[in-house]
């Protein structure tokens, strides 16, 4: 039996160099990516039982998908083969401001995003103590939207935890169209993750970042919602109780996957039944992810617990 | 005026390092290619006024295939940029056998597979000696095989030559329906290239390399006919009249392009009026070509005609 | 049930760039390898369920190798992970000749090195049809050798079949202590699998490959034995009949792992029922393996009938 | 019509990767450089018609430095193909303070050097708007001293404008010869560059960034002139008028180029007939170029127009 | 006659490249370093006669070692080529906090671990102005410690000063350990130089830097101790005199063998017989020496002197 | 006292990495060659004393020089280091035929060809066993040429032997300048080197390699030739003898500088008073020279002796 499980899908990710443009880099580096792989990667490497399920189609890169999250210990028996569809790409470059990073999706028409709740094998997903969720895969098409509402019905019905971090994408669909799809799917959910800036953007929430965590518990009866709020920390809403949890201070080396460590580290705490180690875990583990090329941090569940304790200042020797 | 205009799709090429996997790689080389981007590319840095239509979008990846074109010389004013679709891509993994060379195309939803006659500015096409096509553009889209179809038809209107290679594309349509498109594009151009193979494969042709090249003549009424047989070297037909040019032997580094250089050579020696030269240059374009990473050679004609001349065989110190 | 399982030491494997030297070069490109490992590493790549036994440590070269494992699909469940011991390495230099290739290892005091047969889950081991074992494992220590044994005795007394690749290590032990050790251990195994050279210099047999097949047989009563010649193929032999199968032809990247590949295609085979097969796929796995840098072959089941099949002698477009 | 014009030098730049040293690092990455170019490279990507004159040899080098520019849009049409001389070549080693950054120059002898009046086409330079010259020029030999002195001349003549950067190469002269020669030169130029320490050690000028712009105006009656204060950004005087204008925040990938980038942006100003907007081009110009390897920016007009809008805080995803 | 002679381990370093991890990197970088090896060669940089003593094998990587430090003008004539043992290895990442750098060793059973007094020239030995020891090589083994003690006996029986970097290693001892072995040995040295925490953990001594140092001259009557306190500089005890030398602001690279490059600094102070001198002179080498990849500088005395003279504030051009 | 002393220019080499061109690699490898260099660093490596005089800067890319030939343990302890001149450059491409491998010198104005007589240690030149000298470095000035000259005057009054290496260089003086400047040079001396293309072009000698090997001794009145013929291998004249020694056949990484491992291995043989054992150790060091990237071989004198052994035709495991 599975501690978590997550459906999404996850690309090849090509970045240029430090300093270099997609448009002049004379090679990419290839790594892997994807919201809710990140987050089960990060799980099974801190030693938890994590599935990923998705659709791949069986050339070298999806093969390559699949590897790169099994080489981390990920469960990836549930994913589905396709005889159709590409892999999804995106392409990267990392830059100091005022230039900054720029992420470009080139995921149209990929396997992933045909999933229908046909594919999946539903005994597998109410095994698991909790599913994970995105707000991207609703995002994919239709068929992924029907999938993922599919998931929490019948993870509910198996008396599972459902988790779903918003992490809205404005290149796939509009304000509009993410809460009209998003909110039926959020409503009363165990754990709810998201931005400060997504909070105001899809759900139209004011207030600063502990309003909106108490205000999403408030209207979606969430058990619990987090607010991230960047270098300003984060924000657990329970009942009327919200609790902040200050950043990790860290050197960046690509931020990308950040979030997603953030949630792993949650996922970490509800399942040792502490949710309040779960944000200390998820500060941790975000902080760590950023010091890593690719979006997974290669951290073990001793780098966390040594980043709590104080960190190391000078190598030991 | 232009020496030669070509149509086509060129693409954000990804390889493998030589002895790597797609699967495996940690990074890829980044070039840019596509059969007629080649040919144009080559005679450019033969010192021709080459130009490239094509329509591509405003992205990094779309700025650097205008750009390695320009830096090579070939004129892309007349490239349309598009408000939509993607820059196509291709993967290319290199070995020696029997795992052999494998390219793998990325290219469905591309800016230039919804090229329309109405993209093109006709005058500049007509302003050009020759124009040069492919059976690979209009295996991409309907839109694209009326925009060549269209482009013959403007050519002989204007009184200009057509030359037509038919690099025919399996995993792009069948050899029936490159048959059905194919033939009444190439009825009667000036210069018809084809490899034996697809002159068996998709125009149902028997017999050896010169039984093919002269059949294409009378069949199609072209004027000149040129099937490439590999190392067996190349054969012209004009009229009954078939000439055999041998392969310049060749070390390999990478053989994508190597029919682009052959066709640049030919196009090179009608520019001059002497197809027979042509054949000459086109075997040494083609030797030179897979000397070079990417799909192009870096030759200039100096290294041509010194190929030509015995070579180098010992360097000049 | 695993289809394979296997026991051996893998290593982290450092290398120069070709054409370098350990002395001279500014990097060494890592991946992980060790004879056993790989053969688990093609089969699970070939869809088979194959388990690797061994001993880490968890440091960041001890899960390097358990990850990669994990990553082509074995099953790692069973590696012990000590609290004491280093990381084998071996360093790797590729040359044309006369140079040529070097390889050295540096594994004294590795963690495999300790294990003993109390390390081993036996009941893992008993669950396997086949248990494959190689001739470097008891040269690693006393306490590998009595493993050694110990899992032929347990795979015997349960059932399953073992197979047996001498490869013998001129820097780990003598000839002689080899053979004094290897006699008892090979004696009736299902499969045996040697070079030529092996069956010279550490059986001090004679005559040619066929020969040696044959004599095999006979003295320690295996089912079958395998010699392999290079370039000259492999000879099978079983009972008095010995078949050969001939090389398949190849270019060369890297040869190392070019013999685990063709033990891993007979145990393909002999998985199936079918030696004979076995044996040409281990002649088209060999010729793949040498293409690829690294230990280990990237191909799939596919990859391989294609090269049996006559291999793609132009890349499909 | 051209929009700019500029003559000058173009090197081959090698440089160490960061944290290496010339004299430790196993390669050296390849740009193309120099001021003049650099700024005609800015103006091509930003959508203006920029021509730069110079003299080439037709070697790999020489080609190479012509095509990097024609990539970026630049019209090298009227660069001179020489038959002697070299490209100059300059050499790079980037680190952190202390040890900062290192430029050292190999340009003596080179095909640029020998450019006399008589090379220049007169009528490309009088087609353009604005003729732009650095105080690097003259100093690299005798004969490109004249050469630009003529170039003002000619470009007074037919009625067009001057702009000129001092940029002032204690390496190449002293500053006593270059006082000699570029007085002269300087005065009544329409838009007059110059860093603060130029001014104080070249023109022996005194005073704050400020004076210093007034002075020069007063002094050559130059239309405009722009001293620029690095981190303290840059003061533009007309008449007795001085506006300030903020250095753009930015992190530092790579300097060399930086002013250069700035001069574009106040090009691009002044062809849209606004110094003060051009003002901010150049600080934001100036902002992106130090983020990317090489000497150039590879941004867009749009991505200089985000910056001035404030910028991506968060990249779109 | 030598200025400065050395005896302790140098290695073979393998670097993930940053951001990587040592699972994830595809290829480390190797460099040549070891405490007294690193002061060896910033001496022979600076132009003084340094003599480096150990202890090698004569494989591909023993002769890097060696060749590394020939490179830099080190003498290495009195190094011994063992038959026997291992080259030492320590691998490193680098990345940000909160992850920051680690340093693992891979040294057990190295050559140099073998290292008697019977291996030693000693009339090499003691024709040395200095010998430069550290508390590492008393930790690799029982006889690399009397092989120590020895020299500092015969150095003393010479006439000739001895400098002791402590140097501690928790790796290989415990405190305890250490101070027993170490006490005896910097019992009288003519320079002492410790970490703040190292004086503390290994000597338990307590007080502030300057302290420790003033506490370090009265207890082991030590002509000059030097306790460094990273960002705080250094502090100089001689008599009951202290000095204080701040630090020179750096930025970092790569921090190993800053302190190597501090003590070198002292000893070029020490061999112009003005210890304050030395203390600048190894402020600017420890600045320096973090700005290059490896353990070592590649600067010069000019760097050196520039950096003390206020930097290059600007590159010139 | 040396064995060998050798007076030449070593440069800075850049490359191309294989496959790419001069005018499109993103990066240059960098390394050290030059023919007399090349000879000293062979020698060193196999075990003796060998010296290089030469005149280089002290800039970064001088220093590199030295260092990269100390680290092989050649003394430059008589290196003079000039105030002025640069750092000659040569650039390479390589590819397989019919491009072929290009090599290109900038070396125009470097410190070596200002090297004049009284630049010379001459105790140190007269304090050598044998000096050798190549017909480049005459060919760089007419200071150098005289330099050369006393040379061997000064070797011959000392009564030392001299080595000559015809290595005729179009690309810096014609035939007839070369013979007319260098037959004096050759007149007499112990041992002559020469291409057997060189022999008919400069000297312009008639016949077969052996023809000219046995012409040259007679002519010239060298105690012994040695005309080298590329995979025919050499002839060795000695009076009215003539030996011929095959090639060893080797595969080709890097071909520049298997001439000058041929001459050190010529060398090599004349220090043990056994030409014909200098013609075995000729033709394996050039063997094993072209399989390493740079103009110089890496391996050892044992790695030679298991050439001439027979090799290694399986890699030691």
């Amino acid at each position: 039996m599975l501690d978590v499980v997550t459906f999404g899908e996850a690309m090849i990710r090509l970045t240029a160099p430090p300093g270099e443009a997609l448009e002049s880099a004379p090679h990419f580096s290839v790594h892997v990516g994807g919201a809710e792989a990140n987050v089960a990667v990060t799980l099974a490497r801190l030693g938890f039982r994590a599935g990923w399920v998705s659709k791949l189609v069986p050339d070298p890169l999806g093969r390559r998908v699949a590897g790169e999250l099994r080489r981390h210990g990920v469960d990836v028996s549930a994913v589905v083969w396709a005889s159709q569809g590409r892999t999804g790409l995106y392409f990267v470059e990392h830059a100091p401001p005022p230039r900054g990073m720029t992420i470009s999706y080139d995921r149209a028409g990929s396997a992933c995003s045909t999933t229908t709740p046909d594919d999946i094998d539903w005994a597998y997903v109410r095994g698991a103590q909790w599913v994970h969720l995105t707000g991207i895969t609703p995002a994919l098409s239709d068929p992924c939207a029907r999938t993922v509402a599919r998931m929490i019905a019948e993870a509910r019905d198996a008396g599972r935890r459902v988790a779903f971090d918003v992490n809205h994408r404005r290149k796939l669909w509009t304000a509009d169209r993410a809460r009209a799809t998003l909110e039926p799917l959020i409503e009363g959910v165990n754990l709810l993750i998201i931005t400060q800036d997504d909070a105001r953007e899809v759900f139209a929430l004011n207030g600063e970042a502990p309003d909106l965590a108490a205000a999403i518990v408030r209207r979606w009866r969430t058990d619990a919602a987090v607010v991230t709020a960047g270098a300003a920390g984060a924000y657990l809403a329970r009942g009327s109780d919200v609790h902040h949890e200050p950043a990790v201070a860290a050197g960046e080396i690509d931020r990308i996957g950040r979030g997603d460590a953030f949630a792993a580290g949650l996922l970490w705490g509800a399942l040792e039944g502490d949710l309040l180690a779960g944000m200390r875990y998820g500060a941790a583990l975000a902080a760590l992810a950023q010091t890593y090329w690719g979006d997974v941090s290669w951290s073990t569940k001793e780098d966390v617990l040594a980043v709590l304790d104080g960190g190391r200042r000078r190598p030991a020797r």
